[in-house]
């Protein structure tokens, strides 16, 4: 089923605000979790605003909360999140690092007892908006395990990097795992097979059946032992930075709650030898052979894509979900 | 054949020499040069060597060049490398990536018109004996194919993250495609297959025979699809920022010559209790159990283990590569 973007935000809204959002902020979060389905980002949109909801009720994520600085040097800055909802602490701190990028060339902004920011791009397309290069990783729960191990110890902590382009911002947005849970699921509900391995199955073969690698808990890290050390980067610098919770501690709190995040922006100067550069990269990429019927695009440009036709023909929802947060 | 480090060292020194480069710069090259096989990265230390000094020969790499500063704005710096040796103009990068983090808690050096800077980990490690955390990526001529194409169009773009640490620096020093084509090249002569699949044979399906990848070009991008988003970013930034040339002028050139790359470096508070963050974030990952027979390190531990046992045992050395070294 399709919906008109408003009708989600305000059904958001509407639920946000019963539960002691104001006004402003029950709208922030209403837009950012439509804007995810219109983006096509389902698993961060409306399919988890009811865990959203439950978090909100259990007291994990405190909608009153407002982000506190704990210190600042020059260009680097840490906050404190003071456990509010992930997607304003995250939103005010990219705005943040917008502002010491402004007046530093670079920013960096790292934040510690904040929530999950549900979808990770939305930071990436944030500091684009603004004319800046964005960068910007969470730490996360563990549910993926290192190179060599069998039990989930690592994050899938995402990794966002966005460059401003007057034709369509260009946002990578990437889990380290092969594939997210979500997808996983997404897949298994099909019936469908993995188009590449995503993990192992129980006897510890590499495997592309989502029901397998669910049951075994052992998801693949993009590049095997290049992702399981990429994760193990991203929660060390953002602990360190923010001086908040690693995956460790998130993971033996038994909750993902209180977990932190860096924000860095760059200001580019985007004058028309860089601009041309830009369009130089992508045209020249786009030029090698299309492989196995397959199309070269660049990060985000899909994501414009499926943006378009949302907005043309509605944005696509669960229609089981959309009617349990109608009756929330 | 294992030879003492200070003999790699001395050796590459007295060819530098011959080719005009002053004491400094042939102690400095040399140096980075014997610590890349020291530290087990054969590829790009003695095996490299001599197509260093042919790029020397040729006058793609200038010994004399010495980096300029374009601009600068706050904790952002834009340099030339003036296409003087890669190893040079990147420490000197990192450096001044270094002091400005010092002042302005965060730092970002931008460099163009550079060269190969052989192992890009050398980068991470100089800003962890530092004190620093340190990011630093390159770009490369194209020799990954994008997703969903079948023809090289993005480089191989190595991203280092390095933290500091008293027992160990954790430096991740990772290329974007699953095996470099040196790695490659070591499976086929050993006659070995690859442990996971390393690219696509002719007829495009996924291989771990190094011999049909090599001919086929058909490498793979970490993560498939996402390396593949991830190269193209790490090209994007550096060309953006340093408004020098992207992986598309490089190939175009036909040389690996006149790159750019990015430094960034954060000033971490490493007091006791990031300190004991960091311990816990390793502690907590090796419990993991292995799996089939391996071990859970982090990244920079192996690299450790092997430095170790080259200072004793001497530096392992590939005789025939030691004989043309020789004869410089």
């Amino acid at each position: 089923m399709r919906l008109p973007f408003e009708t989600l935000r305000d059904e958001f809204k509407r639920v946000l605000r019963s539960l002691n959002f104001t006004d402003e902020k029950a709208g922030l979060c209403a837009t950012i979790f439509a804007e995810s389905s219109r983006d096509g980002v389902y698993s961060h949109g409306l399919n988890r605003f009811p865990v959203f909801v439950d978090f909100v009720k259990e007291g994990l994520v405190k909608p009153d909360a407002e982000p506190t600085k704990q210190n600042g040097f020059g260009a680097l800055e840490r906050w404190d999140g003071n456990l509010g909802p992930g997607m304003l602490n995250a939103g005010f701190c990219m705005g943040r690092a917008i502002e010491l990028a402004a007046k530093h060339g670079i920013g960096c902004v790292a934040l510690k007892n904040t929530n999950h920011w549900m979808r990770a791009g939305t930071y990436g397309w944030q500091a684009a908006e603004a004319g800046m290069i964005g960068i910007c990783f969470t730490n996360t729960i563990a549910n993926l395990p290192p190179w060599g191990g069998a039990e989930p110890r690592l994050g899938n902590n995402p990794l966002v990097i966005a460059v401003p382009r007057n034709e369509g911002h260009i946002v990578l947005d990437m889990a380290i795992s092969q594939y997210s849970v979500g997808k996983l699921n997404q897949y298994k509900n099909n019936n469908e097979q993995l188009p590449v391995a995503g993990g192992y199955d129980s006897s510890g073969a590499l495997s592309t059946d989502p029901a397998e690698i669910l049951e075994s808990k052992r998801l693949l890290p993009v590049g095997f032992w290049k992702g399981s050390g990429l994760s193990m980067m991203l929660d060390l610098l953002a602990t360190v930075l923010s001086e908040g919770n690693s995956t460790a501690r998130i993971t033996k709190s038994g909750k993902e709650t209180s977990n932190c995040q860096v924000f860095i922006c760059i200001r580019p100067e985007l004058n028309t030898a860089a601009q041309q550069a830009i369009e130089e990269v992508i045209e020249y990429t786009k030029t090698s052979q299309p492989a196995d019927g397959g199309f070269v695009a660049y990060p985000g440009e899909n994501t414009l894509r499926t943006r378009e036709k949302s907005l043309k023909e509605g944005v696509w929802v669960d229609e089981r979900i959309w009617e349990i947060v109608k009756a929330l």
